[in-house]
């Protein structure tokens, strides 16, 4: 096929057909047209849009070079959530054994490091023996059994998506609205789902850092869910700072079964509930907030979310023993300890700085076929001090979008401020 | 070094240092930056642009990534010609030996098709065992020889540029102002110049159609040769139709030599007199356009410019009997005739359709490997035919641009309103 005459036209404002749209998927997937093609392209994309029939085609493109999971006639409900990515962000692997613990099936999907962010696939990763590769038929028998499933995309769903995303993390072409979109849905849309959650970063460390930004991709998923039967909500959190105190990938992991045992940091926690809760209203286990806050706090302190969690480990190969001993992560081969220059207040913690340093160290990845090593640490590099509190942090959880609009959190007036820490 | 930042940089709006540019010119030179990184940077390029000082560091390093030819002492002035591209413009191959012939050296240097326009090189190539390729001390001895040289990118000059170029192709960035300049004049100067002569390309066919554009381009030029010592003028030239009558490598090297024989159709012999009545001026030889002018003329009429296009080609490892005899050019395996669908006045024949048809018959690159078939003709796909002329042509020489200012030719109070054809 042609292809640079559709990089030009895309170049110079036009929009492409959807048989277009399609033809390029699947050739690239296949190889046919060349990396740098798909780069310029990516570019163009990132600088001039695309029109919504052009997402919904890219989308359905992704969605149908891969397989589906089919759970039949399954009864149990099946809810997923999805980050669009920060630093310091170990809530799935706090959430998806406590929303299983609640009665809700997750099979979660997750995505490596992208750009400056942290992946989950990662951070399992640092559990010695953890698989994230799993077939779909291994999948659907470990939720059906267990309830939830932590994998990255396997080869049968979405391998175009697969091929895009690395190409993007290399070329600068992250933050992109429709890619980011299409990235994420064409996966999601592909896990035989009832309903998903979204979790929308806004603040200088999201890809998106503008309010506005986080509203119009949070608005565009949604869309596209909701048009392919699957009913989706989104919170915009707060990515203007790491979420929890650990980043870097077996720190983050460590951190997340402190969650799971109820020592988890406060802003960790409350994410976690706030997307839980949606998840469970969504799967219509639970009819108001209140009670599936309660629901989700009871298979904390009980200890059935740790459970589920060392099942799922597990059933995909790892040692659940780092539950109980988290000595068994990885570990980093050396560890230096910053002391604050001066006595003061923690004014700052720019995120976008601590996941830079992580990947440069090689916690991320600079080229498509770099390793990643779990061990990289970076705490307090980029934090800044001075003698009192200037900046105001973002509220913790500030925006509810559904297809009906947008509802604030933080307002006086709203009920779940009292939810949101100051 | 982390590239990812940089195109994030450019991306956003914002400018690289010199530093960071020589930088990545060198990087990119080496292999140590893929394609599919440099793709998405000349993406942003061509979308977001490039300050000033940007241009004239990535020129720089262009041609810092290369050797120069040196002339020394050598008194013959050395006057080169540039043409933006389009469709059946053959002049580089008239113009050379025909300038030569009046005593000025010509060392140029030319490109491969890029998009839809032909190149020169790939003409050169139609004729058997002509060769391209010459070190910088063969070229240096053959133009101090015979006056003239007719060659690609030496592998020592400006290795940068022909990367660069050759992705640009195909990738959809051949379309951008500051990477046209850049490649252009990195090239130009490095071939030890006393002055550069451009014919920059303006309608539907050019790179860049609209007149702002072709004047912005050939000012951008302009700067940076006068900047670095080497006087540059430029013309603007039509591309709303094709230059001659012939189309395709073979067949634009027959019309080249029927040219030189006297036998060139009016357009071409105009658009190859202005350009060098410029370089005769330049080169300081002669004092008024008539006087320059007369002198192209008589070389012509003298037989004078074929016998140096035969000298040349001899140098250069061809059979100069196609001067003679165009039969030994290479042939076309099919011929079809398309004959006039009605009976009419042709009202239009756009030079990118027939461009593009060449290209997709393998007259041109569609991908980087790709090699060129050199029989490849179109010639009548693209002509309409209607019951009368309604569409009025651009000026075939419309504007002469220097340092000091933009010389509009065809108002009817210039002196050289004449020489244009209504």
């Amino acid at each position: 096929m042609l292809v640079v005459p559709l990089i030009e036209r895309k170049r110079d404002g036009g929009a492409l057909t959807p048989e277009e749209w399609s033809a390029l998927v699947a050739a690239y997937t296949d190889g046919r047209i060349p990396d740098y093609q798909m780069a310029a392209l990516l570019m163009a994309v990132l600088l001039r849009g695309l029109e919504r029939h052009e997402l919904a085609a890219l989308t359905d493109a992704m969605l149908a070079s891969g397989q589906r999971l089919a759970f039949d006639s399954w009864p149990t409900p099946r809810v997923d959530k999805h980050s669009t990515g920060g630093v310091g962000d170990k809530v799935s692997l706090v959430l998806t054994p406590l929303v299983a613990a609640c009665g809700v099936a997750v099979p979660m999907m997750s995505g490596r490091g992208l750009g400056h962010t942290g992946g989950t696939l990662d951070k399992l990763e640092a559990i010695p023996g953890f698989r994230t590769v799993l077939s779909l038929a291994e999948i659907r028998a470990q939720v059906m059994k267990i309830g939830c499933a932590m994998i990255g995309q396997t080869p049968e769903i979405a391998p175009a998506d697969r091929r895009i995303y690395a190409l993007r993390d290399v070329t600068g072409t992250v933050e992109a609205i429709p890619l980011i979109a299409a990235s994420i849905m064409s996966k999601k849309l592909a896990e035989g789902l009832n309903a998903l959650v979204l979790d929308v970063k806004r603040g200088s460390g999201a890809f998106l850092p503008a309010l506005e930004q986080s509203l119009e991709l949070a608005r565009t998923m949604i869309a596209l869910g909701e048009d392919r039967g699957c009913p989706t909500v989104a919170l915009l959190t707060a990515m203007d700072r790491p979420l929890g105190r650990a980043c870097g990938n077996a720190l983050e992991t460590e951190e997340a079964i402190l969650a799971l045992r109820g020592e988890g940091p406060e802003d960790l926690m409350e994410v976690t509930y706030a997307l839980g809760v949606e998840m469970l209203l969504a799967a219509g286990v639970e009819k108001t907030s209140k009670k599936a806050r309660h629901r989700l706090e009871n298979a904390l302190g009980s200890g059935l979310a740790a459970e589920k969690f060392e099942r799922m480990i597990e059933a995909q190969g790892g040692n659940p023993g780092v539950v109980e001993d988290a000595s068994v992560l990885a570990q980093a081969k050396e560890v230096e300890v910053y002391k604050a220059p001066r006595t003061g207040v923690v004014v700052r913690v720019e995120p976008k700085v601590i996941g830079r340093a992580v990947v440069a160290m090689g916690g991320g990845r600079l080229k498509v076929e770099d390793p990643v090593d779990p061990t990289v640490e970076a705490l307090a590099q980029a934090i800044v001090v001075a003698d009192k509190l200037t900046a105001k942090p973002l509220p913790l959880v500030s925006h509810r979008v559904t297809k009906s609009g947008v509802e604030e959190l933080t307002r006086p007036d709203s009920g779940r401020t009292s939810r949101s820490p100051r």
